[in-house]
């Protein structure tokens, strides 16, 4: 049984746009133990998209393809596979008076080239019972095909709400892989796979993967197999182990991320958190605030970009930035204390850096980084030197003090700085 | 001339990670004439593999392949590669010197993994001379195959620094096609694709291209040609026309984005903005502090989550919020207007709004937000309601915040609210 998968469109191989639909659609198909073979990335062109079609035909029996089905001139996928597939275009009066409708419902302009969304292959059969969505399913050989949009959020909701549904009713996979992502953060990838040599032979069964996703690196364990209480026991079994070799390292498994961890941790202990943020400019406050709820334990942040700011707001004295600096040690364990003290709450957290390329200095170069943290009667600080450029410099500042705050709070040790 | 892109990796057949190497090596290699007719991605696997190789040598000239050099258990494309083009693998002392240099020189702990990076098959020609990034090319048949890492800065670096010359070395493209990027916001992609409607026929040289990038809509103008002032002339004429049709809701071209323009026009006018940020939670002053050079005109940013923030740092009146809710014209107003006199910035930017899921009210569903300005003497405030979940709530509002400003500035009105 083999699945693959067709991404068609002109932005996508002429470096406009990043392919968001196939990393999607084949994660989505591998949680239904359906593994992708490959994904095929190719431009609205006759030539080409009718050759790949006709080769996944004959070697697939599930074909997603995304894209090229919009109401825009540049949008062929219909007219394509008319003429490849040799099924003439039909106008569906269904479809195009459930298009009517739902322009009119939502107030929008009725537009000619909407019309064209309602001419479809002989045979198509319509994915969304609703009709708010283009896409439709093919039978060709042994092959079915299903023609999704190229819009993210429509793509997704079909491949859900159709695609899968319909495969499992043809086709059950007799295992499925079940995976864990571990998240770290603070050591390289050639460090961890060192620390991996030996426990590839003791676990079989479990399959590593090493995956860099800056400034954080993600471990997934897969097993495969029947039953999910042997699964599970298994993926336990290589968690606990992992656990053992990176300890605090680890800070999340799944789909939690730093801030959902420090989130959790926060509420957990009823205690609130203030930032003082200087060359992160505002990103500390909005990572922790991309959590819902974050209101329970995230009081205020002072994006404190100008010196005369962390004197005004955060009562850094003068005399401090004057003679060490705006990014010193000094500095930040002042901000940290300040913003803790004004806002009210149990930790304050604090940044101050240089994320270039601009404003280094001999003695400071580009990525160097002060964090302070206030909390019970103490504060910790520590320096820190980040490499790469300066989005990479504001991401890496607000890991770190995110970590900060959840190695506080954990009791763990902070990563050394310099 | 043919070329085409094969990315390496599991992870990128199972969902796990999103790809950035064919999307970044299909723009490369179009900048400089050279169409790329297709991506295919493919885990670390013989079969797949090694049959992918063998049709792209039959068909293509120039192929570029990604992922699978580095050190950990799973990067296995040399060992294919081997295989399957019949190249056993040899072990380059080079190669293996310059490894066991770069650790020592950069303090890096040496790793029996790392070993494995100087096994190469027969015929390799390694593409940087400094050896501080894996990488090779191999000739076969009528194709060059170049053998890059998956890391994306070293990708990248190759690709320009070896692989684009030595392309170009062997087959100067006839012509090369040349494009520009223009940014929209506030229009639909129905409502861009009528007004385009005629374009098409009038300008028949040009391709145009439409891409959501949320909550954005890019339009691509491409032209191809022999001489470079013709190319230049055609575009501009295009540019011109686009301009005429969507005036003010074409914000930026090329590489500039809404906070880069912002600013520019700031540094411009030599005018400076504070930023009270509710329901974003500091996403507008992290977008700020992307540029470069920022502390020019971006003072200060205070993130009142709280509505105890609002009152103590902003001046909100206690009574407003009461009477209004934090949520409201009236509270918006008060924000600009107090986060300007607090900052003594030409401009005060104030959002308030409701990101959701949780928070909504009946008169107030999720993605209500007021948009506040305060300059010169005067309060500028309205209503939208955006759609979508938390993270594009946040993002909208960021981004009508921003262009709210470059509005301003230019003499445009604003995008209507509700």
């Amino acid at each position: 049984m083999q699945t693959e998968i067709i991404i068609i469109g002109n932005e996508l191989i002429s470096g406009k746009t990043r392919d968001l639909n196939g990393w999607y659609a084949s994660g989505c198909l591998l949680s239904h133990g359906l593994e992708v073979s490959e994904i095929r990335t190719v431009g609205d062109n006759y030539n080409t998209l009718s050759s790949v079609l006709k080769a996944a035909i004959k070697r697939s029996n599930f074909i997603i393809i995304t894209g090229g089905l919009g109401p825009t001139e540049d949008d062929l996928t219909t007219e394509i596979v008319s003429k490849a597939l040799n099924r003439p275009l039909l106008l569906d009066q269904t479809v195009l008076n459930h298009i009517k409708e739902y322009t009119k419902k939502f107030g929008l302009t009725w537009s000619p080239s909407l019309e064209k969304l309602a001419w479809l292959p002989r045979g198509a059969k319509i994915l969304d019972p609703k009709r708010e969505m283009c896409g439709f399913s093919l039978s060709e050989g042994d092959s079915l095909l299903y023609f999704l949009p190229g819009v993210p959020e429509q793509m997704r909701e079909l491949m859900n709400r159709a695609v899968i549904p319909d495969i499992l009713r043809r086709y059950r996979p007799a295992t499925v892989p079940q995976h864990r992502i571990l998240k770290v953060y603070g050591l390289s990838e050639s460090r961890i796979s060192d620390v991996f040599k030996g426990l590839s032979n003791e676990l079989k069964r479990v399959m590593f993967g090493f995956y860099p996703s800056f400034p954080e690196n993600h471990i997934t364990i897969t097993v495969r197999g029947k039953e999910d209480a042997e699964i599970e026991s298994e993926l336990n079994r290589a968690e606990k182990k992992i656990n053992n070799l990176l300890g605090p390292y680890i800070f999340a498994s799944g789909d939690k991320t730093m801030e959902s961890i420090v989130g959790e941790l926060l509420k957990e202990r009823k205690m609130t958190v203030s930032v003082a943020e200087s060359c992160t400019g505002g990103l500390i406050g909005h990572r922790l605030t991309t959590i819902s709820g974050s209101s329970l334990y995230f009081e205020r942040g002072l994006i404190v970009y100008s010196n005369r700011s962390k004197v005004e707001m955060l009562g850094v004295m003068q005399q401090t930035i004057d003679s060490y600096g705006a990014v010193s040690d000094q500095t930040v364990r002042e901000m940290a204390e300040g913003v803790k003290k004004i806002a009210k709450t149990d930790l304050g957290l604090a940044v101050t850096g240089i994320a270039g390329p601009l404003g280094e200095s001999e003695d400071k170069p580009v990525g160097t980084v002060f964090i302070g943290l206030s909390a019970d009667g103490k504060i910790f600080s520590a320096q820190y030197r980040f490499s790469g450029d300066r989005d990479k410099v504001k991401l890496n500042t607000s890991e770190m003090a995110l970590d900060w705050v959840r190695r506080y709070l954990n009791g763990y040790p902070f990563i050394p700085g310099i």
